[in-house]
């Protein structure tokens, strides 16, 4: 049991956003009160499928998903932030989903509505299954945070019914979803109820997954649909090519994958399952070290918003999702639970700073969808880059990644630690006040911070009564002269240092306390030389946080900015641009245009003019003037 | 009148790829004799309309021009290379052309087949006016090689019908073509009969062009036709959004916009059309200083095949049709009759040595359509990329660029002069033997190169009386520090030029000769700072020709290497590589890959490996072991 209060600048910020915004916003869009906006219809559906209005089912197949997302960042927010008339409104959609609900359990209004004989002819396209696993996430949120059973019955019921459809048994779908999601869902609702059929199923749909012959040719062919399947003819989209413990590389829907990944780290550490583990690994390395953006923005191809292959990592046609930066956090805490490495959590830290919270103007109102890692909002008219946005939109009509990132922000504080029966895991750093039991008693921890501009994060240690158990810091990545203090006395990291996590053991009395120190010097990051477009070009990384140039600093045509290697950086903390930011200002030199002529190409030496750059943190782009922005940039 | 020989090792051994090669191919694919190939269908498709064969259409709506382009190579052929045989074949297809025209004149086989009712209805997606432009510029050159009548007979016939339907009177069509071609083609075929009204036509369809109402929309609504038009909703990708003489930018799909600039500066000559003309510069400057590759490649857009706007100019997504490069030459060679200026022929120069002849193999089997300047084959399987080919390909559904470059090169002689009464201008260096009408008599002219790998050009001039008259020199815009003798006198280039021209006016006797030198260094080209992508990049050429690097060459990942700014360079001529080349090599360094630890990100020095590259004429990449090719290259 870990209960963790926010208590820090960065986060709490964000926390209010999406309590005072983001919740109330999608609340509105999902009554259709948005003007000037596709409607929703995703609470009308619910009516509708209760009986109690009439009309058609309208939205995506999987509009109920956003129901779901909502309710799940709700519960998340009750946890930080109590608040009756909210509580109230979310139990009486409970309510509407509950008469939504069908005899036999089933709750899904796209099939309830157009139909109802038709359910589960189309798992691979029509998301069923997705949506019933992010109502299952938000029921169990729920229940853990208010108590109440209500929604968690209902989806036991609905998943009670799933049980009887999918399995190998007689009379069975051999199946598993399009949209994988039910499945880390599934091990969720086996941890709050202990109900060992919820686990079984989950694994089912692991273990069943890319098995020969394939169910989706299958049921395709069932439905008698002739189609080649639109992903180069094949099924790596959904992961489903060929069984999940013979993959190899991250291919296909990036979302899709990692909520897979998710699970199946799931299920290796709850069935013990060690050829899932490995799989697992095989894949984050690959993802990790292959396919990722600086930002831990993943997926670099907008068809199929899908992975590419290994080092091709275009910065301007990127997709890089905001949903799947949110998986990636969701897989890499469960990576640390598998194993306590820092790799998964100098990742999931990547993540949270810098391609999760881009996805969202700091006020909560605009979104983006795609995150680039290199804007030319003309270039942006090309049809080839037509996906990137040049500024974050109010809403979109597949309204997947603010809702996703409003349960993230929300449960921010679930991936700040984790523990067995007498070590405390300390992931990430930001202000809280924590109550955990560590060797049966509750220690309270008090963590001071201004992470991630600040490079000093101090922990008071507060069992009731003395007791020995270990505190376990990790180490950042990133930082490569951490210091560390306990009660004022210099301890060598290096010494108590295991898979990037220092190890303190000791008797921990009241009012102990643990002083870390990361400096965080300007860092010039380079890319693998396999990543073809970054040849040549550094990106500044201070800390966790990746920065990048804006046009409304630095003018236009950012890639006209050469860095010498020789320049040195200030950094300041600017509290009044962007919420607060730590600014990166350096000598940089670009070439005269003036001193061109109307060539177009010419070999004379370039003019150069001395310039200063001011880098911002990236996740903060696009909240002033919209115009360009570079991440990498050029080195001289 | 000139008369060119051309005794040229460069392009006599393209003339006779051509001849022997391109030609019989392409006859055995409009026969449908190529195995593994789809078929052409065009003969038979012809035979069909004659009434002598039975079946339907097949083919792309414009297959007639596949006849055409044919038609017109071999004119060209015959014209350096007599040939009974080849003639026979083309007199027997004239006649089924004959056959397979109307009798109101008439001559389209997709709409005589398919729907007779029809003709005209859709101007501007179905290239009846576009088959009909390369009928007549095949017959015009039919006509002036071989002296025989009938195909020029038949086309006239064609025409003087086509000026029944359109114009401003009554009852006639105020229409223009979708595919600009017959513009040109017009002017052409009033060049060899002096019919007025072929001018008029011409000038008739450019004028129209773009005017309000908008003639596509009356089409489109007579025909019942609700969808708006794919290119952005608008008619851009025609050129036909405004008035031809309004236009600024070259826009839209760029083989159309190019085929009718040609056709504007023709009537801008032959009309003394002072605005067409100015409009004509404008779009000159705009495409060739803002929108042309290094190689001439134009269209940077695969959405439309099109130009994209002013400095978007990405290397491994160009279009760069080789048909679009071929234009530009068209053009260029018209800009230069409406005024003799170094700088259309430097870029006719340029798309001659680097951006068109790349769409063909050495030895004439295999096709380019898309002329990149950076490939990666792996990426080339991204869906944003399919249209980039990492290799050629031996023909295509939509066959029009291997006869496009057959009908340039067999027709190369062309390019090399233009004179008026007592001035002869040498636009291009290239072995040949001409005969050329200056101040009444003939004058025999001889040029000897080993151009564009040797820097010494010799042009020997040869009247049969003594005679004043003027020889204008093209001096290229490459070359910073021409020589030139003339009987051994050395003569200030500078002193005696104009817009890129040396003008040389004196008594010519028998034997007089001019020497030219032409320095060429290895050259370290930089694009316009605006380039964003080519920023801190620099691409070799060498007299007119662009380098590059190969992975057969140089190694996987091209983008790893960076050329030193001191670095020098070796050339060497290698006869045996390429059917001989000009090789360029020179230090540079990589960094060592095997120096990273498996991180896609550090902030370590990079360990750099001092490597020798090997840099080819870009023309000539992919006819050894295919794999990555770069223009651009990082320097440091």
């Amino acid at each position: 049991m870990i209960k963790v209060q926010m208590k820090d600048r960065f986060w709490n910020k964000y926390m209010e956003v999406v309590r005072k915004e983001v919740i109330p916003y999608q609340w509105n869009a999902l009554n259709d009160r948005l003007p000037d906006t596709e409607p929703s219809h995703a609470i009308e559906n619910l009516k509708i499928a209760a009986g109690e209005a009439r009309g058609e089912f309208y939205g995506m197949v999987f509009q109920d998903s956003d129901v779901a997302k909502w309710l799940e960042a709700v519960a998340f927010s009750l946890e930080n932030h109590p608040d009756q008339a909210l509580e109230e409104t979310a139990d009486e959609l409970i309510d509407l989903l509950g008469r939504a609900q069908q005899e036999d359990g089933y709750l899904n209004t796209y099939y309830t509505i157009k139909a109802p004989e038709q359910r589960w002819t189309n798992v691979r396209d029509n998301h069923e299954l997705y949506c019933a696993g992010h109502l299952i996430e938000a029921a169990v949120a729920y229940y853990q945070v208010t108590g109440k059973r209500k929604f968690l019955d209902i989806m036991c019921n609905y998943t009670d019914y799933i049980d009887t459809v999918f399995g190998n048994e007689e009379g069975k779908i051999r199946g598993y979803p399009g949209h994988q999601e039910i499945e880390l869902a599934l091990v969720k609702l086996f941890d709050v109820t202990g109900n060992e059929r919820y686990l079984e199923l989950s694994k089912y749909f692991i273990d069943q997954r890319g098995q020969n012959p394939h169910y989706f040719d299958m049921e395709r062919e069932k439905r008698g649909d002739t189609n080649p399947f639109f992903y180069h003819h094949g099924y790596e989209y959904h992961q489903a090519h060929e069984p999940v413990r013979d993959q190899e590389k991250a291919v296909g829907h990036s979302v899709r994958a990692i909520y897979m990944y998710a699970a199946m780290a799931d299920l290796a550490l709850k069935t013990n399952d060690d050829s899932l583990r490995k799989a697992c690994e095989r894949l984050w390395d690959n993802l990790t070290k292959k396919q990722m953006y600086i930002t831990a923005g993943v997926g670099s191809s907008e068809f199929g918003e899908a992975f590419s292959f290994d080092y091709d990592l275009p910065n301007d046609t990127a997709y890089t999702e905001t949903c799947a930066s949110i998986a990636l956090v969701f897989w890499a805490k469960r990576m640390l639970d598998l194993e306590t490495n820092s790799k998964y959590a100098d990742v999931m830290e990547r993540a949270l700073y810098n391609g999760t919270i881009s996805g969202m103007d700091l006020d909560g109102k605009k979104f983006f969808y795609v995150n680039p890692l290199e804007v030319w909002p003309k270039a942006c008219t090309r049809h080839d880059k037509r996906h990137v946005k040049p500024v974050r939109q109010p809403w979109f009509t597949c309204a997947c990644c603010p809702p996703n990132l409003a349960r993230l922000i929300s449960s921010i504080g679930h991936y700040m630690y984790s523990k067995d029966d007498n070590q405390l895991f300390v992931h990430l750093y930001a202000g809280n006040q924590t109550d955990v039991e560590l060797n049966g008693q509750m220690v309270n921890i008090i963590q001071t911070t201004e992470y991630p501009w600040d490079e000093k994060v101090t922990l008071s240690i507060n069992p009731e009564t003395a007791d020995s158990f270990t505190i376990a810091l990790r180490i950042p990545g990133w930082c490569k002269q951490p210091e560390l203090w306990v009660n004022g006395e210099r301890i060598h990291v290096g010494i108590v240092s295991k898979d990037g996590y220092a190890y303190i053991q000791r008797t921990w009395e009241k009012g102990d306390h643990i002083e870390l120190l990361f400096p965080m010097p300007v860092r010039r990051m380079k890319s693998h030389p396999s990543v073809r477009v970054n040849a040549g070009k550094v990106a500044l990384q201070r800390g966790p946080v990746v920065y990048c140039l804006e046009e409304v600093d630095n003018g236009k045509n950012l890639s006209n900015i050469y860095l010498p290697k020789a320049s040195r950086f200030d950094v300041t903390f600017d509290k009044d641009l962007l919420e607060g930011v730590v600014t990166i200002k350096g000598d940089a030199v670009r070439i005269d245009p003036n001193a061109w002529e109307d060539n177009l190409y010419a070999s004379n030496d370039d003019e150069q003019i001395l310039v200063e750059i001011k880098a911002i943190p990236y996740y903060a782009w696009c909240n002033r003037s919209p115009g360009e922005m570079l991440v990498w940039i050029n080195e001289v």
